[in-house]
């Protein structure tokens, strides 16, 4: 097993390239995962909301981390996402997703369920105790309906139930007093991520140890850039590398929405940017996701042009 | 197999008694069980909300359907919720309830995943697809963030999709238009139950075939009791039922909302009501939820005796 | 000054018609009151939602008042919207609309300013104490983003503050907390009215002293019809009514939803109907609300004749 | 009248001092103005959010800003909200306040009514037709209930309808997408201004023109040095003004949750730290705000020493 803390750079939210039959594809999986690795990126997680870890059954969720931890062999950390409803169901993720190998487990709030401040740190408590790994709080409102609150997670880090916090709210400020609330108490072995692809940047700027950004399936040798420019504090060249990947990113507005959801939208241009650039085979998303149409797979080609790459 | 069609009733969603230690205790369910037929319902719905369907692992759920079909053996329909995520995990719920005999599945919208009416509508086609038995949709906008729109819902029942309506929104005109609408087209074989036990007898008057009530299960005699009066028009000796139970309810609210959610109040009363009343050995909910203490617990016994049940 | 207490029956939000540049157009507002006074409701709400009472500047707001309580003299109740933000901006609505003869306030919770159940009973207490008339509270979440909690209001009755309560949350269970709270604890002076114009009869069955629905402005007759069906006990003449009313209520749909926001359509709508059944001159509604197509008034004019309105 | 065009710096929506019977303190006002200004700030914003405009009649909001207006004498420029729900009642206080000497309005998206991105364009569109001077938007979901979307503020700043957006979203991706279209479409005139105090440094690293920091009201002289390490590439300086600043900000949470919303609490403490650095005399807010209390104000009292401030 890889020690995965601290965790830090760039470990984008690992696609998962499907048959025309939505089966797991596996060889377009490890091709994914050397172009990421080709990338430079820092670590891989996989069975995150980008990776449709939500449309997956178990069986495939439980091929997916073989067939990436098998083939990365320990040369990079391998995160897998234990996705689901309350803290039972987790763990029966988080013992099947270690079994298979990985070197750490990302666990949202509960959901469905109506929730409480009081009940989300219950429920990490208990993962964590039952997991042979470190565990990563994942903060996604627009999935789960709930923000994690910062005091949550700064006491839970104090406590080392968690190694690191990967957030995908959008919000900065809250993010913020992560970060400087975990340097202020001296909390080690503690990671926090932005998973926000449009403002990693300012996230590391404000201290940030890393991104999580599902637009670096498409370009990861761009957020591995941006990372680098930013460690080396040249932000004027970060933000020109960060506008880049901005522009890129309207991929996912291509589809009509009265014709579907953002989330179909929006993987469904990841995926159709990754079979463009040749890197999977079929760009299909798992239903009940629609697909998107001839021209709208033209317009994340133009896309991709714009951003230089082909 | 029971023919489930058309579903009318009083169908509780059945709670899941646990053990100290958190298994399902098989003895409770079946005496449970036993509690509401002796009460008269009409039907069981396993793995709903009430039953804590969110909290229970694959292997609960399966134990949970298994132990309750094979007791009922048919004197009555037994629904099963397939409560997942997206289309992949569902289909794996309804192969898996169907295989321990539910004679019906309930399939909410999809969760977590963003979601738009196109994809709830290919999503409830590709789980009747692939479903043997009728499939009833569970509208719960309080667990899953969306209202199923009634010009989808009354489409996938024209079309022959769904078997039923278990609408939990609390929103009656929305409800009401489902109602007329099926009425207004012919639509047969479809059945609109709803799962607001506070307006069981508006709902009954407004034309609904039946009601989930959680609440049934603290007091199923009740609730037959309400359904009897309903169907023999006599609304006055309805509301007066309807008022009792809705008092009865008021149970849900004893926990501190300081140190819980109104989900770990709500079940962890139904629990404790249905210990006090010796229905169950214990009334652990499961994690994690936070348990009611000592004098929440005495306080339900308040409006028990309240209500006249001892 | 006519006495409000207690208030009961039909009381509908009177809408406001406008001339072509968008003023109040006092002789059609007046031909609306005739018909609806002709249609036989029991009392007029001027100045709520659907009146636009939200579009109209101060002096349009007086200009409403002063014009319909002068014409109706006395003969029956009229009750003002003082719909602002804060305590202080109601109050002076209050002034306003009293000095220009009104009988009753209708007041929402805070909005705009963030806001809290402790707040919300301060607001209505200083409201209340600085009125000359009776104070209606009106719960009113689509437009606050708050839900008038039951135990506030039903403290806020019992202590005096409130006259009555006009409820268009569309939560009957809620409701229905308030209308057997309000009797259980022989509160006497506090009316409650739904605002839900397609559950008059539940809530009427329920126990509601009267309803304030909008589409009573097109179909006042139908409206009273229902009441006095419910209040004869004929629930099923009151459902087929409550049935028809529902299908006239379908044209608040008429317009395409890409094109404009659902209450552009709505107050649209209603306007329109009240403009083909000849009662008001012009169907404008005020900026920025988006007119209605002549397709979209055609087929509004569909649902009229399908409810038998010419 | 002063030109305002191109907006840039801090500019403090500057907070409503209060007598204790709740009138304007128009001294306290003007010596908040002065030390505002010897803070060095580039611009007022009266009326705002944080002026608690929301609470004021319109008589007050009329006094405080002619009266800044005087004491200012053209100094710097000064904006003004117009905060009301729609486009009829903001054209009233715009023609209020520009006579009261406003250099430019504030206005947001119309609430309480239901919108829709071509009623919120069109409601821009009305506004600035009628206004004689320049236009800024003010995008605040927290209290409108709307975001404004990116690209409906793009084209109203191509058009020439606005000269600029104050964005109070917390989204700073979003924000993003407004600084960088406006620079990419070569958009002139039109300037972007962060309304969220804890990130200013990034939203100017990300090419904000400004930043409207209500917590400047405590502390201009911080903010204004925020803005000049900013402006001089100090990047690391400005992060430990900034994290200063953070922690300052602080006092928004001093009071209990269960006894008042997070409004009252945050302007009682802002008023609250502004009575003990001796600027105004009186930290009363407006009703129905439910006051601090003495350990809630004394513990202000130690944000103030933390961060350096007596």
């Amino acid at each position: 097993m890889t020690t995965i803390t601290p965790l830090s750079g760039v470990i984008p939210p690992v696609c998962t390239p499907l048959t025309p039959d939505r089966e797991v594809d596996v060889p377009s999986l490890l091709r994914l995962v050397d172009h990421l690795v080709a990338g430079g990126v820092h670590g891989l997680f996989v069975l995150g909301s980008s990776s449709e870890a939500a449309y997956l059954t178990d069986g495939q969720r439980r091929l997916v981390v073989e067939s990436v931890t098998a083939h990365v062999g320990g040369r990079l950390p391998v995160l897998a996402g234990a996705i689901d409803m309350t803290t039972p169901r987790v763990l029966d993720h988080v013992a099947s997703v270690t079994a298979a190998g990985a070197d750490g487990v990302v666990v949202t709030a509960p959901f469905y369920a109506r929730t409480h401040p009081a009940e989300i740190a219950r429920h990490y408590r208990a993962v964590a105790a039952a997991s042979p790994v470190p565990v990563v709080a994942y903060d996604i409102p627009v999935a789960v309906h709930t923000k994690l609150p910062a005091d949550v997670v700064l006491k839970l880090a104090a406590d080392g139930v968690l190694a690191g916090l990967k957030d995908s709210s959008g919000d900065l400020a809250a993010f913020r007093k992560v970060v400087t609330g975990a340097r202020g108490q001296g909390i080690s072995g503690f990671s926090v991520l932005t998973g926000s692809e449009l403002i990693v940047d300012s996230a590391l700027a404000a201290g940030a140890d890393g991104a999580v950004p599902g637009l670096a399936n498409v370009d990861p040798h761009g957020y591995v850039r941006l990372h680098d420019l930013c460690r080396s504090g040249d932000w004027d060249g970060a933000r020109a590398e960060q506008e880049r990947l901005c522009a890129l990113f309207g991929m996912v507005t291509v589809a009509d929405p009265a014709r579907m959801g953002p989330g179909s939208s929006a993987l469904g241009a990841f995926k159709a940017a990754l079979h463009l650039r040749g890197v999977i085979d079929c760009p299909a998303t798992a239903e009940p996701q629609v697909p998107l149409e001839q021209d709208e797979v033209a317009r994340v080609g133009k896309y991709l042009a714009a951003a230089g790459l082909h």
